[in-house]
């Protein structure tokens, strides 16, 4: 792992990393940030966090505004990328489609197999990097996205239930197979038999969970002026999968927000305080 | 002025505007945030924000995190361009001269003296427009800035003392006329009568002031890993004119914090809070 910069904010430390990547055959850049007091001998909970359609590692950590609350909490925050990239990697004109559009599924179809391997890269390959070059505790680990992140963050979050103990979601595609974003991308990544794409969706997976009455619960922030909230997300399939199966989710509506980092920024403490809890209480 | 986009945060409201300005001849871009509650009958304070070199309007707004702090108190925050924009204002392939490097002066030398009058556009032509466009308090106004920015602030605040009744920078250039950075500018914008340039240099202003011990406090930021600090910066000039005036100067030196809006977004709540404070007494 190559540290290419490293910072200090809020009294702690925003780590820049670039490693060549097993899973995606590519170079991958990621941030940690390790909040003030944390060290090998007192190892800090982690949030992983999963960027939106377009977002490279930088969007979040500067834009986000979830430092000060990470650092008051003693929470490792970390920022990987939202895909493979690369003159090398395939790539669509598009911007729903390929290099900043990986969706956080390992893809079945050519030409995308090789590297649009997200899924694997995320909760593997750079789950266990973390875990051996920061002083993160593996059994205390929560994941958190918007848009496209946030379906990665809830389909993650629910596949490895043992990995992330916590879940939150800003404006979470929550439905893919349902919606133009998600149709459009698991044809090109996964081909066309929808039986593939469910489980990557995150209402499918909450359908089939069977009860989920004693798990965490789980958070969403959602802004009613968000320009994709009927088309693309519809929380409300979400809920209603929540609800049959017992799974508690707090789902909050604002009225007046967009769905820029401005709307996350004004209600990340509240997901910062959400997965601390949780995980302070875990392992 | 054209409003091109409004955005909710922290329960308060970013507009993005843009005008034709006289005095830049050419369209300028800025920001306001308007604090919740705010309306024509209950008018709130306004700090003026001045970014640095290479920045637009756009890096304040969402890097700097000010806006949950601003809420709170309830201050308005303009964040202007900094400098005229476009294909027919002259500029430099140079980042720290021409568009993006604007020093919050007017240029008397050509080919700048046309458009290159920051000075001008800020502190009558948009002042003005802010006054009748939103619910501001024309005697409740302060400024602030970063690095060109925090020179800005400075000079301006000393400059107009009836318009501006708080000052605060962070990592300014505090003695341009002495720096590289600041020397280059001067050259080109003023010509090489340094006679000229001391109107413009926050600590010849502050040396030729006479007692200021009756002035409202200033405050400034600075971090110790600035990579600026010794060559650009040189906050120790800026300390020793204030002592010498009786002006009161609260300067923080932060060990590890480098020039970023990392910095800014650590301590940028009690930037809010000085502002907040000075202008809610003023008036």
């Amino acid at each position: 792992v190559k540290q290419l910069s490293s910072q200090r904010v809020f009294e702690g430390e925003l780590v820049y990393c670039e490693h060549r990547a097993q899973s995606t055959g590519c170079d991958m850049r990621f941030s940690v940030f390790l909040p003030p007091g944390v060290s090998a001998g007192a190892p800090a909970p982690v949030v992983w966090w999963l960027s939106g359609l377009t977002c490279t590692a930088d969007n979040f950590t500067g834009k986000a505004g979830a430092y000060r609350a990470a650092a008051e909490q003693g929470l490792i925050i970390v920022a990987p990328d939202t895909s493979p990239r690369g003159a090398d990697v395939p790539d669509d004109e598009a911007y729903d489609l390929g290099q900043g559009a990986g969706f956080y599924l390992d893809a079945t179809e050519a030409p995308w197999q090789t590297n649009f391997r997200m899924h694997s890269y995320i909760t593997d390959e750079l789950q266990r990097l973390v875990m051996a070059e920061f002083p993160a505790r593996q059994d205390a680990q929560g994941i958190a996205g918007h848009s496209m992140g946030g379906h990665g963050a809830l389909t993650l979050g629910l596949r490895h239930p043992d990995l992330y103990r916590s879940i939150s979601a800003f404006a979470p595609i929550v439905a893919p197979a349902r919606v133009p974003w998600g149709r459009k991308a698991f044809s090109a990544y996964l081909g066309d038999d929808e039986s593939s794409w469910q489980g990557h969706d995150a209402t499918a997976l909450m359908t089939a969970a069977g009860d989920r009455s004693g798990c965490a619960p789980i958070l969403i922030d959602q802004g009613q002026a968000d320009e994709f909230l009927d088309e693309q997300l519809k929380p409300e399939l979400f809920a209603a999968a929540c609800a049959e199966s017992g799974q508690v989710l707090e789902l909050r509506h604002h009225a007046g927000y967009d769905h820029s980092y401005f709307f996350i920024a004004t209600f990340i403490d509240d997901h910062i305080a959400h997965h601390a809890r949780l995980l302070n209480a875990a392992g």
